[in-house]
């Protein structure tokens, strides 16, 4: 097997300096990188005269599960994620800085695997962005600790405070997609409480789109600072389901936010509303623009804002459970 | 006893949003940073129109012992560790962003002071820099990743790279201190294996100062800015050992550095040469001056830059051993 060979060698019988070779020898030229890694810091332009900046870890057990995801994957989400936090503030990302903490026996095979998929990720949904810097620990625990930065383009940033009674809810991105694919890999893909790999196969088109959402989200990036572009008043990443965090917003601003079911039915995914409001991880962007403005080509309408009215979160003028996403209970309870 | 109270609650049996609340209220005002935490990005200051960027952590096990360190310490050294690399580029520190992965298990106050260290630390080492961001989540391994970010005030970054034959090489900071610390915890602070905690009243006075050094380091970071001003032409954070780590500047300027063993003595803890040149995390700043220029206050001459003569790094002329300072060798051999 390739997996024991010595063209794969194991973290632990490898220098950090061959590691670090290996990876940077993967990482695509960084557009805003003044200088790039090897020496004791990263330098990224900050044309703004002032940086974005974010932090989100994976935890293996929490947050994944290595027969769920490859390398590849786990480079894919940690860049995807983090990248979505800085889009939703209205910036365009510069960098990312990893932070890896791995297992001695694992493979370097999986670890350059993990630098494809930030390179590819960042290509896709960021370009101009790329890794500039991160370090390497040797951890009994697969960890992916991840800062990204970003640059507000000389616009002000778009918090989550900003909300006015009257202005316009817009989604830009699916509503329970990542969730559905969870979703599957717990009902499909386990062996009593252990986690198999998947078959792809068993899946159909539908499920297989699901899956690759959960395991490499796609967030609409381009379209945060689009929408900051546009005036929007306030914004954020969803990544703990819409219940929970447009509570957050209107919690931030002071106002309820007043959804329209048929408005959530229409972007939920397979139809599931209550999946729609509840399922985390679909890094869409919740953005509120101010009434009789534009609002851009790829968010939808699916709400308004209100003066306070108790309840944070409204649909179809009902209160909403703002039971939202928790990677501790909604991963954790098949461990 | 207190620490089974319900008044230091269990990570595990709170909210996230109740730990964070926790930490917030003792992170200090942040002087650079724009909009702090609490949304989905930090906005922090960069009026030079870069950032500098630095990545490093500390796990449990390759990088401290829950025995020998509190919960204090730990925020200290993570801060001082990752703020050493921002002044070792000639930059002044602007904001930290901090991952979590704590054990359910961990009780609110070790988070607590964790953050007390963080705060502290900052205040005495880099005034104006503070936690703006970050986040937390549960794991099996308690592990610190710290992004530190920083501006360079108009100058630009010094890197490993500009030493030339004929430049003084520096140093601030001591030599073998923090090895000498290490060295106690394993020899006079263990149950066989097994790590015990300190008792400091067992040490004398120069013993206790090693111990500090290695649980809580001050490296003199307020020295990075001074030397970039007084014309550096390389400077680094000496985290491996001063034999490994001037090494790596030689290499990196293709230069060979030629050090004199009797200014090494001068400031070699205790007089361990030896030590002083392989022993890691004194995180003293190593910096190239030009010859004839000024070697500011708080630095010492302890060589010269000579063109590439061999050996990367020579002690009166003779080369030395590289070995320097590796955490999984030099922690975990007791483990």
């Amino acid at each position: 097997m390739a997996s024991g060979s010595d063209d794969d060698p194991r973290i632990g019988d490898i220098s950090e300096g061959a590691v670090l070779r290996a990876i940077l020898s993967r990482t695509a030229p960084a557009a805003h990188a003044v200088l790039g890694p090897g020496d004791d810091a990263a330098v990224i332009d900050a044309p703004s005269g002032s940086v974005v900046a974010s932090a989100d870890t994976l935890v293996e057990g929490p947050d994944f599960r290595l027969a769920w995801s490859s390398g590849y994957d786990l480079g894919w989400k940690s860049a995807a994620v983090n990248l979505s936090d800085i889009a939703a503030m209205g910036a365009v990302p510069t960098g990312l800085l990893v932070s890896l903490a791995v297992p001695a026996d694992t493979r370097l095979s999986f670890i350059t695997a993990m630098a494809d998929g930030f390179r590819e990720c960042c290509a896709r949904l960021a370009p101009g962005c790329s890794v500039v810097g991160g370090d390497l620990t040797v951890s009994e625990l697969l960890m992916i600790a991840v800062t990204a930065l970003g640059d507000l383009d000389g616009r002000p940033a778009v918090t989550r405070a900003g909300a006015r009674p009257g202005d316009v809810v817009a989604l830009a991105g699916e509503l329970g997609v990542a969730a559905a694919g969870l979703g599957l890999l717990f009902a499909r893909f386990r062996d009593g409480a252990t986690a198999v790999p998947v078959d792809r196969a068993s899946l159909d088109a539908v499920q297989q789109r699901a899956l690759d959402r959960q395991l490499r989200p796609v967030p609409p990036l381009h379209l945060g600072p689009v929408a900051a572009e546009a005036g929007a008043h306030a914004m954020m990443d969803l990544s703990d389901g819409l219940a929970l965090d447009a509570s957050r917003l209107a919690d931030a601003s002071g106002v309820t936010i007043a959804l329209s079911g048929a408005a959530l039915d229409a972007l939920a995914f397979g139809g599931d509303r209550g999946r729609a409001l509840g399922g985390g991880e679909d890094h869409g962007l919740l953005a509120i623009f101010p009434d009789g403005g534009v609002v851009p080509e790829g968010f939808e309408r699916i709400g308004t804002v209100t003066a306070r009215m108790g309840a944070p979160v409204l649909v179809d003028g009902q209160p909403v459970d703002e039971t939202g996403w928790d990677p501790y209970r909604d991963w954790d309870h098949a461990r």
